[in-house]
């Protein structure tokens, strides 16, 4: 069913020839960003075909008024979009007056390449302009790691065995829409557009909120690569757009090469009333340095950044191809420096899912960036939660919960909720248990207690007083009961006593209890200050935490000896999700909401999540009992559901089922399993990926301050290597079914067990 | 909070003086129809303020495009609208060039009456033109209950103490909007507009559907009610729309009447290509027969209505008011002539709720038809059903049911579904039961089982045929259980075990293998019939409906001596609505959605609804149990709350709750108590009442073929009287505390228990 068109390659994605219908989703696949700005693989040069144009700015967004079939009360104002932005790598390019356009003229050879190692994006093409005149191309662009500000390109161009008058008009282009606008307005509008000779820089505003942001470019024509071009262009400049336009009379045979520079600045980092200068001097600058130096600084970037974060796989090229694409998008996606910045479930390259933030950061996304990137990238995805905490009390007391009860947004951007589901936004709430749940994480990852008391403890306490108001008192029941909720298994909804939830929030409960008496040992005039500006009753509500966790309600069968996804679950048809006919499959583009609702199925794992996050509290056989019970009625129709069975099932020595799970994740966009790369990749879900393979296979857990390996290679792999931050060290594990090795890079000393062997390096 | 602005009186509502902030609230009070169409109370002449214009046909609707924020499997392409349609009352008034306008004149008096004892509606207004310059009109209109098709006004005036040129434009305009459009689209466009000397005939379609509607007028002029004036209009007609225009020199002090006709046919009755040449003859005939033969049959038709159906109460004259003006709405609203008509919410007053059908027909409205309109008026509601039963079939079937399971829409026009939330549309499925129960009621009324054959036992089994599929068997349980419903209590969703559904669907399976028990011994061709037709395997269905009905889970708590409203509903914190401070009611104003899903307030009767269906199941300390839990948990936030509330107070003898209640529904528009009348009358809800008043006061019960009255008068009312239907007799009835007095006047001999006491009539 899936779409396997792309040539395997250790380091590259490779597409080989041109294939129009597949277009939209290579422009996925071969996004490119670093971070701070993405861009998909669009045509430098017009393109009338199928295409999602996308530019993408971090941090910059538009609040989209709610569109709704149904108001309730409590649903926000707006859903927070990720905004299409300027089109800076633009140009139109004429042949005798006739304009490149791969869909209107033949295309001859078509390449394309995602240079992972390197960071780039290479194209080559051949195109037939009338019989015996072929244009060929090659193109080079990227956006810097280094510059973040800065993208650049190179377009060079042969006309083979002719020439002709060519006509090229490079040009900067805010005039964009959004495809998923809620009532088809465009979100920019123009203030300022300036073009001179080689060079223009445009200003626009959002419609609302106000972000500003300037795109400036220069760019320069050599022949043969040395010999530059004086060029006189027509200047031209509308609102929201300028160019520059010129003719040259082009020799048959001879390369010709545009290089293009352009550099974006946004109010989000610079002050309004400079942006237009500051791009102009980062294109500037660009141009001065030159295309070749700026391309070697981000083959230097990359090489660095790989250096603690490759994994290599041997004996599963396809497998080696997907993990690196994986990292690579991730890395590209989020760089860590910003802490006002997070990673959309599609980041950089595409609309949907507004690019926001969702719990998909903490609960899968972080070990990644805590092993690849390191503390200081994973710390500001915790600190962004915590700049976020004003406005999840908020968002609680707008729901009715007081005393400073945080509820983080299940959608957002700054803080504030956009979800418009009531069985979502209100309810799906174990979202801020693993907002908790990644602070815990980190701590155990990197050993920072410190981070409690400065940052941490506070939103725990928000998060706990939450959890203490949304439980309430079942006289019928004489424990503490938490009702209407949607567990991470959004195929149900308004459940009553969804075992994760009611596990994490006792678990949050207890944590943030914890969190406090560290803190009263640690640095008491923290302690003093977020007292103070939290009006902690200490007394009272620790108590009151106490007195909740320790008689929370948990739903189990003891016939079965295994938790109870929620109460009442074991009233539905219990059936397994392979005597689902195929036909039937995915559910949820066959079934009725209803009957999903009603249906036993499992949309990604819900009691399983927490026994993945809560592994150290159960044994091997309780996990076992409970994995049986529930992996065979989850269907897995989130991208995020087959990383944590792999996971559980490599723990368990399920290895059929394990590498079965992987398959499923591994080339998830690269294949196009799910028919929808078109409108960008599931860049979350590549975390999840990584984790497959990480604690997976390789079997990598943490505990008391030491890292465990206990690797189950599929028998496919010879052996599986990878470089981890860990604590303040980057270790090299090389793992195989015979043997294994470790290696300090640098950083302090730690320890290592492997299949219970201890080493120290 | 609410506007009592209306003056009391017995037979009429009147508005005494000019408040344009009410007037589009009056707008919907003081709505005409004929159970064909309906108008709201705009003005004839031109009115600039705040209004919204209304003019309705029954049965053309617009299926507007669906708008929600998230697709969920199985919502419908369309939600039905109730088409505001052509404007057939307009014309404009100038005197010496100056538009009468009440938004722009200074009005000095103004006068607003809706005579319900003769049907029609007067307004008498005068205005300032300029200092010493008034106007004074009084206009008189009706839509005719005895020609369906006709509508007709009188406009008279008088220029004071001044005489002035006069431009008369009499209009008919279909380029008219709905405000609830979902994509702020016009519905209508022109087809054909001819117009000519004191005539014209427009035709319009809808965009979709291609409903077709032709508008017919005529027009005269009278100086002193009997001169004729010659009139040579300028003719104009442009798309959508035509008018004549004629001026005259008015005398000073004179009275001049315009008569305009118009008659509106429509392709739901008529062929397509005669629509306008009928318009134009039923208008001409209006013409020719004149005004006042017109209104009087307009009196006599509304005399022999009354005469089945008045109310009347001694001592409360606004009770009396509010009880009269429910009775004229309903009657306007649904004449029952047409089996391919029903009643919407709002009738034809408002746009809300697209006036479609919904269970409120069924649950509340049939008993008012059957004891006020009569056998045939309430078996057409039944038959309505009938002919939707294909498309029931194929609804359930696409929401993945089989063997011709049929699954009634939530709201209606075709009979196929319109409602696009999830836990309405597919989980509010109790409404399938209303519509069996139904059923069982109209022939418990009138004793016509032959209904079964004819038309019931074919519905029947299509509702049982869904309850059977849509009970699961629960291992845990060892009985039959229903997931994932709403009850009519719609603040809670997706509830496991709501007892009100169980309860009727168990019902349903058992009436409906009893009527088909009675058709086997009445009927059996028609048995073969209907076998054929459903493909109904006898032996096995009845026997599984047997099986499934005799074991259903009914949830109760033997501690408090009451059926729970769902499972787990005793896991809620419990409270009453008594506690609930004012500046946070109606809850549903300031509640977020799921604060209201889990707290244990209750909307409307849900438990309490099926002890109303079925009070001769229960003893009546059952009852009171259940009612004493159940009514203080109610907030009441339902229109259609109170009224089971009433009959079961005053069964139970708590008075002061029953009236109370009362109170809450009798005059709901009148004193529009919810702030919302602008938007249409409550006509569903005003069944209620009279249920309120029969069922609870009159204390009025069908059991056996005979009539059961046990009267209990609220201390207000020194005597209640009412006209019913019953069998095939109309009866009058008079109730005080002290006395009864019950009489036939016309039909066959039945037999009334009073108080216990039988008598024969």
């Amino acid at each position: 069913m899936h779409n396997k068109y792309l040539v395997t390659d250790e380091w590259r994605i490779i597409e080989d020839r041109w294939r129009p219908e597949l277009n939209q989703g290579s422009e996925s696949i071969f996004s490119i960003g670093n971070g701070f700005m993405g861009q998909r693989a669009n045509f430098e040069e017009t393109y009338s075909g199928q295409s999602l144009q996308g530019s993408y700015l971090g941090g910059v967004y538009y609040p989209d008024k709610t569109r709704v079939g149904w108001w309730k009360n409590g649903y926000p104002e707006y859903f927070a979009k990720v905004l299409n932005s300027v089109n800076w790598i633009g140009l139109r390019l004429k042949i005798d007056g006739v304009e490149i356009d791969l869909a209107q003229q033949k295309v001859l050879d078509f390449y394309r390449e995602l240079n992972m190692k390197e960071g780039f994006l290479f194209r080559k093409f051949r195109v037939e302009l009338a019989e015996g005149k072929e244009l060929e191309a090659e193109v080079t662009r990227f956006i810097s790691m280094k510059r973040k500000e800065v993208g650049a390109l190179r377009y060079q161009f042969k006309l083979i065995g002719f020439s002709a008058e060519v006509e090229i008009t490079p040009y900067l282009d805010f005039d964009v829409i959004n495809h998923d606008s809620n009532y088809e307005e465009k979100f920019w509008e123009g203030l300022e557009e300036n073009v001179a000779t080689q060079k223009a820089v445009i200003l626009a505003r959002t419609k609302k909120l106000d972000f500003q942001a300037a795109a400036a470019m220069r760019y320069e024509l050599y022949q043969s690569d040395n010999n530059p071009i004086t060029l006189y262009p027509e200047e031209l400049c509308r609102d929201k757009y300028a160019e520059n336009s010129f003719s040259f009379k082009a020799e048959a045979d001879q390369n010709y090469s545009l290089y293009k520079y352009a550099a974006i600045c946004t109010s989000f980092h610079y002050p309004k009333d400079q942006l237009m200068q500051k791009a102009d001097e980062l294109a500037s600058l660009a141009r001065r340095d030159g295309f070749d130096q700026l391309l070697n600084e981000q083959k230097e970037d990359w090489a660095a950044r790989w250096e603690q974060s490759d994994i290599s796989i041997d004996g599963d090229a396809e497998a080696q191809q997907g993990i690196r694409f994986n990292i690579f998008h991730l890395t590209q996606t989020y760089t860590g420096e910003d802490a006002r910045l997070n990673i959309g479930p599609k980041g950089f390259t595409g609309e949907k899912y507004g690019g926001s933030t969702y719990w998909d950061t903490e609960a899968y996304c972080l070990p990644f960036y805590m092993a690849s990137a390191g503390k200081e990238v994973a710390r500001n995805l915790l600190i962004y939660r915590y700049h976020h905490l004003d406005k999840a009390i908020e968002n609680a007391t707008k729901l009715g919960f007081t005393n400073g009860a945080a509820l983080y947004p299940m959608v957002t951007m700054n803080g504030e909720e956009c979800h418009n589901e009531w069985e979502i936004t209100f309810e799906e709430i174990h979202r801020n248990g693993a907002i908790a749940f990644a602070i815990f994480n980190y701590i155990r990852y990197f050993g920072d207690e410190a981070y409690l008391a400065e940052y941490g403890l506070e939103v725990l306490i928000g998060i706990a007083r939450f959890w203490a108001q949304r439980f309430n008192w079942s006289e019928a029941k004489q424990q503490y009961v938490m009702l209407g909720v949607t567990g991470p298994n959004e195929y149900e909804n308004n459940v009553n006593n969804n075992w994760y939830t009611n596990y994490l929030a006792k678990w949050c409960l207890e944590y943030a209890a914890e969190a406090y008496a560290k803190v009263i040992a640690m640095d008491p005039s923290a302690l003093e200050r977020i007292n103070k500006k939290t009006k902690f009753k200490a007394d009272q509500e620790l108590k009151q935490w106490e007195t909740i966790s320790s008689n929370v309600y948990l739903p189990s069968s003891d016939e079965l000896g295994v938790v109870l996804q929620q109460e009442g679950y074991l009233d539905k048809e219990q059936r397994i999700a392979d005597e689902l006919p195929l036909s039937e499959r995915p559910i949820n583009q066959h079934w009725s909401w209803d009957r999903i609702l009603r249906s036993c199925f499992i949309k990604q794992a819900d009691v399983l999540q927490g026994f993945y996050f809560f592994e150290d509290h159960f044994s091997k056989e309780e996990l076992e009992r409970n994995f049986d019970f529930y992996e065979p009625r989850t269907v897995h129709e989130s991208s995020l559901s087959p990383c944590v069975h792999v996971v559980q099932a490599a723990y368990l020595d399920k290895m059929d089922k394990a590498y079965e799970m992987y398959l499923r994740t591994s080339r998830l966009d690269l294949d196009d399993y799910n028919r929808e790369v078109h409108e960008g990749l599931h860049i979350t879900s590549m975390a999840g990926t990584w984790m497959s393979v990480v604690e997976g296979f390789g079997g990598m857990r943490v505990r008391d301050g030491k890292l465990y390996f206990n690797p189950k290679l599929p028998k496919q792999w010879q052996k599986l290597s990878f470089k981890i931050n860990f604590r303040n060290a980057v270790l090299k594990i090389e793992l195989s079914s015979e043997s294994h090795k470790i290696q300090k890079i640098s950083g302090e000393s730690v320890e290592v067990i492997v299949h219970g062997e201890s080493i120290k390096l």
